[in-house]
């Protein structure tokens, strides 16, 4: 039976850096669960449904990738979804520091769930949903830095404001 | 006559991290003053008069330990006091970046503070008041991150909601 | 022909700490552009036309300082003035790595603009306009953080609320 | 067939904060290579031999962890033995970036062996083979930070210096 | 009966941040011990007794402070002299990682034993014995940075190489 | 007359990150002056008059570069040369802390000079002399890092030993 892994994240929208780390994840684990956490208290652009049908459209050639949704605590969803092992993209100190106190946590709560943390590969090193958003705002040129899908969804969303 | 030393922070609420430092700063100095600041630009989940009565409860048990509030600048309040010591806890790198802003800013307004900094105990760095709340919010385990009373306390806030 | 150079920022208000940047460009470049970024996601304390009239009234010494604004993204507006240069103070660990996002990001947009990167002077490394506004609330000494023009549209802004 | 790991380090000499790297990655993959990398511009206190005997007498307990030693490049070693995953512990931020520039340059020297970071636990955060040797010399208490053979190992080499 | 502090540190050679950080110590606590750690690993440039001496002239208008030496932990020595609290100079985050992982160690060894962190002055941020050396060594200008009585002996050190 | 900007470093030796440097400094000034820094405490592989030659050749495209030496303080050969600006590429936070410490001495030696930090392309933010000499004597692949040139001279340094 292979191990499942978690890819975590807010996704709002998927970025290549994301892509890279599934893709990545999926290389080393037979069953790979993208699950897109709804944090309520976040404003986002996308609603879970929307950044679900993006993952869901780019990931499709991954036999081993599914996409699904939580709201709760990640380390319940992994719980109920049988899965022993969480995938993190590392980019940065201040990614480091904020990704190990939810770890700790993480492995306060239950400590059988083991978090591995891959590094960004450089050349997304800067990329964030944020600052893509952020340039798709004012017209900047996104194609190279998110999946063709997620960037015509971008120019949908800001054309319709 | 003993040195007046200053424990401020936001306390909403009190974790056992805050705790470890308002004790270890109880025995160097011989009154020391857990100031709770009241600043109404974040929105906090108990009120001031919540958050001191938990601290109060919590630090009964040692004789020199008060429990005030204060909503200007710290300098000032430590001045008031007539404090010559204000106490901090370090638990990681971004701590020490905005706490050398604001230790900085407050020596400029007042030479005559001296602020001393203790590294937070290993078993209590991942922890933060708003990771409690988090965690709290979703029915998560804190027990043993915060005390009994703090625990009850966010158990009756996020069921009350 | 002299090289221009844009030195953007919020400069809600603008301090000694951004007129050391400003100054220090101005010294190496024949034409300096202060660039007030007009971001709608922040809540201002002056609007860009008062902070543009502080700066001008601060920068008129200096014949080679121009002051303006911009709404969209900097290597538009850098492009649209002809700059080749932009020039941004650097004062910790936590700036370092915003900084790098943002310039890999616009190296991305426009690889012909090239970012400086200045160490800001050691005397100022603990200020932010957003530090100055906190303590210029609580009626904090400001003089020496910010210039007097800036010190009194401070303390008017404060008086009226 | 299973997954093969490699766990390099220098192990000089093995520490709990180690020992817990191997643990964790022994429960994830099925074939756990520990690679005491032998750098040889380093002063180590204990030769190859004797880091690979005291690792050894140590992890027996897990079947699938095997001790071995390299002395040329990590990615070299990884190909040879036929592993896909590197596993290393990430303390602190000054690790964080060591690793990166590591790992960087594995990925560009083999795109095809994956680094995945773990979080050493907080209890073992501040751990490193340098400090307990330092602590060791000394004859300070090391029970607790290392395995008991370790500790018995250490009071040897400075007893007989 | 007052608190007995010390502050520790090779000292090679002292410098107005050291300085900085030993006043301030002596302000707060009654009987201060400047302790020179004699680290036989590391090649210093001043004896023991050399940097000795040239603190207890730069710090013999403080009668509460007193220099010593030693040679073993830490944390023996503060308990030989009856210290209860360790005060240390915090400069930049790379200090801030060391700093951490050594008091870990020490509390772990003495948890009776408090460290208290002092952020140096913004104005000697930049300052250590090692760049000090440095720029004396090529006869650069050096007062302002280190006491008179170092300025000298440095320039002496240089001479008679 | 156009500025004069020094890039100093150690270049043992030249890599395609400091390469990238050299260029994006002389699109920006007139006359570019790398420094190769003669350091006598660290031990380099290649001699200073080695390392030079191959910058030479390397650069022999660029009309307004030129290479020199210097074993005293930078400032002084800065100013013997008229140059006014120095410009150093910022890799990650370590860097930036270093160059931070080293730019403030500089300022405080000479406050005419001004230092200018470009961020490291992502692509080259791993690469150091250091980890190309490690690779380098493993016989890894190390083109692509490095300038053909150096290539060459690597490989003939690592065969001779």
């Amino acid at each position: 039976m292979s191990k499942i892994a978690v890819v975590p994240g807010s996704f709002d929208p998927l970025t290549n850096g994301h892509l890279d780390i599934i893709k990545r994840a999926a290389r080393v684990f037979g069953d790979v669960r993208v699950a897109v956490m709804n944090n309520s208290s976040k404003n986002s652009l996308f609603t879970v449904e929307e950044r679900m049908a993006l993952i869901e459209e780019v990931t499709s050639v991954f036999p081993n990738v599914k996409v699904e949704s939580s709201s709760g605590l990640l380390v319940d969803y992994a719980k109920s979804v049988g899965a022993s092992v969480i995938v993190r993209g590392l980019r940065a100190v201040s990614d480091f520091e904020y990704e190990m106190q939810i770890t700790s946590m993480n492995r306060f709560l239950d400590e059988s769930i083991e978090t591995f943390f891959i590094m960004t590969n450089n050349q997304y090193s800067f990329l964030s949903s944020s600052i893509v958003k952020e340039v798709a705002k004012y017209s900047g040129e996104i194609s190279g830095l998110v999946p063709m899908q997620v960037e015509e969804a971008l120019k949908k969303k800001y054309q319709t404001r």
